[in-house]
């Protein structure tokens, strides 16, 4: 093989690099293999372009961390960090000859506190596996994205996930009380507090959230927790009409209820779970809502919240008869997106909250925007939030049916912002939504924010291309 | 009056200044006499240096407050922004020759949208105003600062204001959920959002909340509201020790209990009280611990409660008959900031916040300080949140007990840090605090937010010399 003399010099870089990476880590987590880095470049994000990584690092201890970026800085070479690759917006997606810097490996849980009430974990513990450890102290750490079963704390806290609990329980980011990052240059600074409560300067723990590893490598997390609830027991609602179930949404709302649970599926995502799992759900359905209550007695919640599904015009309202059928309900909801993907091969999974009282808008939007492409679009929602995810299912393959894809997914972005709501609810920015956010936040907001890039990354070197 | 040529040459700016500022405002809303300006100068910390405005305003509009920025930023005169000045850390303390920025006139409730659970209010709105009006639309604002029927959200924000009901409902800075802020150029930003969720770039948002006014000009806020919960029970508890007391919390809690308060009060505390309000509070405790519950059913919880009170050997259980009965509690309680400045003539109020498991080594080892320093020092604290006010009392016109008291409350935020605590859970840093926060967070993260400072107030012109 004969290389250029740009190639050599890559080649070059690329072999200077390796080297000065495995003076400070272990041979095993230095990955260089083209074939095992190149299925480090993609997160589950559809459309997303990625490049190709020059080296993937599996750190085990913030010192290694700070190895790599005290390298990366002196090298200048981009730095992608990457939990799961769970994520659906491209936010983990290698660029061209960087490092990806997986957090995989710094899996451990270093303190549950029952008093305290506090989890001090890794970034790269599993969502559910903290669940299940905290939950064998009584306790719970709510946010349960549909991944939890992959997708990692780091990563939930880059994207400041949500999830179905959301509408009872709010983000990651109201559970993350403090953090350790390791900066560009590879300095240490911890942020945040222990304790209940604490307002010591600006708050640098949430300026972190949902900063999709574009400001620092978080390393170490100290998240708060709840008392385990009871199980919850979820309602079921058929409406004739997807226009209903949002009015019903409104009722229950307004009507001070606290479900710890709130979804909507639309006909098309029921059908695509039966389809796919033959759940014996309702075909019949144009909306199926589901409300769920945590409560020591969900009984008169669940009985009012019944009744004001029927004012609104519910087919059919099935209060399931215990925690094993509302687990049942549940597991074909969290089967949605997984189900859709199956209509057509491809979904581009949307994110769009809109105020709960504009969900009926939306939904309705959505329908017409589908018509006019002439696409499969499904919704499922986090209704109670007015957290949207509208799916548009695709053939890849076909390029017209791909553009008209394209082309939906971003009018329907557009209605949200119209709606008064915001292009990510819950999924984050990453290259998805890039020129998006410019819309949403307007030129001073994306001046301030970069602002804030400038101070932690002044290189430009953490996860480029995100974000702005 | 003879006037120097530095004292002829400042007249003449402040001349300027006021006349620029009248460009754009009305003349009513722009006060010039050193009298009145002169009363603007401080908040309600003790002890914490302050200078003469030049000018005081009081704009009604966002207009008006970009006008005054504008002026400010042409003519490179600080600005100090004020709330009620109901804060305890000087943050809102006016410097020489400032332009005080008052905001209290710009007081109205914009909204209130009992679908979509919001209200967008102006920063100048009291707390409690608030409060009333969203309770008429059966909806509740949590945040409830001891100063609640005077302090104004504007200045809760600022500060990330706290109070009772934290221990289950979180601070201020869970209740924005989008800002208007006007920068210091003058230029509007909005951030954040009007939906239950939303990730779309950084959180400047939160960072915002807590900044003291250091960052921009909150002139609009979209706040998150609760359904109202039921009235509180409260269950008030005796103890023949501190210790004993703070064990009954910390069981509480590992029980896995919500308690919507969970307050203690110190036998000083208690005594101060019963002298000013004769409220009848028993005087033979050494500490009272009061518990509250606002759910549908509060009876099990109070009875659990009660029943681990008496395990961490509480001498009497008392569960408050009726809401009267309760409200009459939570009025001791609200008192005893007032009551314990009766007890020397001034208060130094510390709050330092600890992981509720080092509770009991805090309220400790400010026993010992106080006996050190023969100091009166009560205690009262969000138990639950671990977030104590040692409120050191003492005679200010006597220098050595005045030297005294400022070393005990240094010392009792050093045992607060010790005990893997922050030097404020909910009053800021303000001037009072400025050396201590760069004792808690370290000089990477000062950097870092001087930093984040300088992207926002490049000319240092907002509320200079607090915070750093």
């Amino acid at each position: 093989m004969i290389m250029s003399r740009t190639e050599a010099a890559s080649e070059q870089a690329r072999g200077d690099l390796t080297e000065r990476l495995l003076a400070g880590l272990p041979t095993e987590a230095v990955l260089t293999d083209p074939d095992v880095t190149g299925s480090y470049a993609n997160d589950m994000a559809s459309f997303c372009p990625a490049g190709a990584p020059a080296v993937v690092v599996l750190p085990r201890t913030v010192e290694e961390v700070q190895h790599v970026m005290r390298t990366a800085t002196e090298l200048r070479v981009p730095v992608v960090p990457q939990g799961a690759r769970t994520g659906l917006s491209g936010g983990a997606n290698a660029s061209d000859g960087c490092i990806v810097l997986s957090l995989t490996r710094m899996d451990r849980i270093l303190e549950i506190n029952p008093v305290d009430r506090i989890a001090v974990v890794e970034p790269g513990v599993i969502n559910a596996a903290l669940s299940r450890a905290v939950g064998e102290h009584g306790l719970y750490y709510p946010p349960d994205p549909s991944s939890w079963e992959m997708c990692t704390i780091g990563g939930n806290i880059g994207t400041a996930s949500g999830g179905l609990c959301c509408v009872k329980y709010g983000v990651t980011a109201e559970y993350v009380l403090g953090l350790d990052v390791v900066l560009a240059d590879g300095r240490l600074m911890t942020t945040g507090r222990r304790t209940a409560k604490g307002v010591a300067g600006y708050d640098m723990t949430r300026l972190f959230v949902g900063s999709e590893g574009s400001l620092g490598i978080v390393v170490r997390a100290v998240l708060a927790l709840k008392p385990q609830p009871p199980r919850q027991l979820v309602l079921a609602a058929e409406f004739a009409s997807a226009a209903a179930a949002c009015d019903a949404v409104c009722r229950i709302m307004e009507g001070g209820h606290v479900p710890s649970l709130l979804e909507l599926m639309d006909r098309t995502t029921v059908k695509a779970v039966n389809d796919m799992a033959h759940m014996g759900l309702p075909e019949t359905t144009e909306a199926l809502l589901m409300a769920a209550f945590d409560t020591p007695d969900p009984a008169p919640d669940l009985a009012a919240v019944g009744a004001l599904c029927e004012a609104a015009g519910a087919t059919q309202v099935v209060p399931a008869d215990d925690v094993a059928e509302s687990e049942l309900l549940l597991q074909a909801r969290r089967l949605s997106l997984t189900a859709l993907e199956a209509v057509r091969g491809v979904t581009m999974i949307d994110d769009v909250c809109v105020p709960r009282s504009r969900l009926g808008d939306l939904i309705e939007g959505v329908e017409r925007i589908a018509d006019k492409h002439q696409l499969t679009i499904g919704v499922v929602a986090h209704a109670g939030d007015g957290n949207t995810h509208p799916t548009v299912c695709f053939d890849a393959t076909d390029p017209d049916e791909s553009r008209r894809a394209r082309e939906s997914f971003d009018e329907i972005m557009a209605l949200g912002l119209e709606l008064g709501g915001t292009i990510t609810g819950e999924h984050g920015v990453g290259v998805l939504k890039k020129e998006w956010l410019a819309r949403e936040i307007g030129p001073v907001g994306i001046e301030m924010q970069r602002g804030i890039k400038q101070v932690f990354d002044p290189l430009g070197l953490l996860n480029p291309g995100k974000l702005f």
